[in-house]
């Protein structure tokens, strides 16, 4: 087959991953006879820097016309001095308006050869597999009004929480779509104790279950799963939740694994092309050091490949190369035990490489 | 001395471990010569059975001309059905906005006798000494607009995260204050690249930051805070917060050290009265099985003592009393290790008043 992947480095250690994934997709080529073909495009501070914004124009271009697109990450003190619509971060949030990616999936799981780096007990979290379904283009995020303002002599601001019905029932649906494959449990986070929104999600929840007789459906309150998480990770398998939300519950699932720097997501629309990039941020402090963890991006180009192209087999080359590599013991700093010597980011992107 | 204290034991078990609170207070006054004098009032779901709305105005009364306000738990799936407007979390929001108090404080720590049941890795979690003050009267939880509309056939909902900066600044400026009394250090959490909101609550932080010069202020983001919390959890001295994300970010650090139903917090205004009440919830699966722990509502009474009243000695005799009768082995179900014989809500409330 032939496809093009729009890559978007960013910055960070965006960049240095995001050379890791595109070279570990050429082996993948190479050995399938498939051509991918790569067009690079600016994102985040990086394109602040050479084009006075976050998201040119040409970017978005870039991507609407690719089969998928591939992210590293965006961000650094560099640009925290900016004003809002000047962020890298806004870079980020455009492509996912503009690519109308209203779903983020992030799969979290147990590895045990690296079950040491879990701040949980193993008895905790041995076993844990869930995958978080983040609302991606709605709530707090992108709600107005959202400014400031001053009223005798008083300043105030505000954001804006809003969503319409559509927007919730299209996630929560597809939600129930991959718990039918998974465990075939569903998880809703709100708070519908307090917040309108919740409630409508909650209701929406309930209406979407009765079309899935066949998957159990369970409502939390945001501040209990932030708790379940820590204590019984165990019960989960699909969590689906709104913007914000989502946000917080899925870095915070991230880490109990001991795996984020092994972590990729997919950010899904209704008709492609999909974006994929790791969890992790672009980690300024690490930048340039040859220490950052590939794995995250690698996997994130795996999803590509199963999700958007359909190539299971592929896909799973990868995963399978990623997980001997890991069995004959290679870790980046953030994974190896005490007392092993790591190895840095170019060596194990060539370990992945050579094993595919 | 002689005080008075509205006592609002509400739904499930705050109704236990309420009543433990009241007795052991009295055992305090009889010890140190004081007069306790307690008014019940009601809110949540029994007020809702008993009067027809979650917080009548004659508990509102009661808690003003009072000296301080003792708080079990509200809420419960009985009253889950009932529309926005009457349920029971809107006595507890209800009390908390005519009290004007508008910080909540929730000391975690880590407690050595009850190690094992903290979900994380004793090398994790050991030592961890943290204070989230949260805002408790605005953002989210009170903004308006809040509801839904209809609009060419489709449906939408909208919910509002108004503050004032005074808002903003007078909670974030009790955080350094405690921030002085402790390790010196706050972190105030945000989600400054994305709202506008969280700018000006950084922004503010600043500023105050630079009249406390001794004290360290570090930002962080929502998302990395709900990680670092798991991972690092030492690092955190006082954590200041807006609201929603206070009520997520504190739950989560409540279950850390294993210690959910130790845990007591203090809700504070400019004038008085504060009010206390245990982190956990009304558990309406337990209720009335004599299993609840009641040691965080207790503890909730200790503060009450050092905070609202100024009796330190007292305060200590409480948490004295509770780490002795810990030391000594008892246990409720939830913090008893595997194959122990945990002891009931009564018996542990008795253990506590007799060492007194
Ligand atoms: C960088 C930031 C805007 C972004 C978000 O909050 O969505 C990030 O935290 C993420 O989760 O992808
Ligand atoms: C019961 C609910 C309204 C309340 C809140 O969200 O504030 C509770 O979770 C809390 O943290 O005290």
């Amino acid at each position: 087959m032939n496809k093009k992947i729009a890559v978007l480095p960013g910055d960070g250690i965006g960049r240095e991953v995001a050379k890791g994934a595109v070279s570990v997709l050429q082996a993948v080529g190479e050995r399938f006879g498939h051509q991918f073909s790569f067009t690079f495009a600016g994102i985040g501070g990086s394109a602040i820097q050479a084009s006075g914004t976050p998201l040119p124009q040409e970017t978005v271009e870039i991507c609407r016309k690719s089969d998928a697109v591939l992210l590293g990450a965006v961000g650094g003190p560099k640009w925290d001095h900016l004003p809002g619509h000047l962020r890298p971060e806004k870079g980020l949030l455009g492509i996912r308006k503009e690519l109308n990616l209203y779903a983020n999936l992030r799969p979290v799981h147990y590895y045990s050869s690296i079950s040491e780096t879990s701040p949980l007990r193993k008895e905790v979290i041995e076993g844990a597999d869930m995958l978080v379904v983040r609302e991606l283009t709605g709530g707090l995020y992108f709600g107005k009004p959202s400014g400031r303002s001053r009223k005798n002599g008083e300043d105030s601001v505000v954001d804006t929480l809003f969503y319409k019905k559509e927007e919730m029932d299209r996630v929560i649906r597809l939600a129930f779509r991959l718990a039918e494959k998974r465990r075939g449990k569903v998880t809703s986070v709100d708070k519908a104790n307090v917040l309108e929104s919740s409630r409508m999600w909650r209701e929406t929840a309930e209406e979407i279950g009765r079309e899935f007789p066949h998957v159990k459906l369970e409502h939390m309150l945001v501040d209990n799963a932030a708790m379940q998480m820590i204590k019984a990770p165990r019960q989960f398998d699909v969590i689906v939740t709104e913007n914000m939300f989502g946000d917080i519950l899925s870095d915070e699932a991230s880490v109990l694994t001991g795996s984020l720097g092994m972590l990729p997501s997919a950010s899904l629309s209704e008709n492609g092309p999909y974006l994929y990039e790791p969890i992790h941020g672009s980690a300024p402090d690490i930048e340039g050091k040859d220490t950052a963890n590939p794995i995250a991006m690698i996997l994130s180009a795996a999803m590509m490949l199963r999700i958007s192209f359909g190539m299971e087999e592929e896909a799973k080359a990868i995963e399978n190369a990623v997980k001997q590599v890991l069995d004959a013991g290679c870790r980046t700093v953030d994974i190896v035990p005490f007392g092993r010597r790591p190895i840095g980011t170019a060596e194990m992107i060539e370990e992945i490489k050579a094993t595919i």
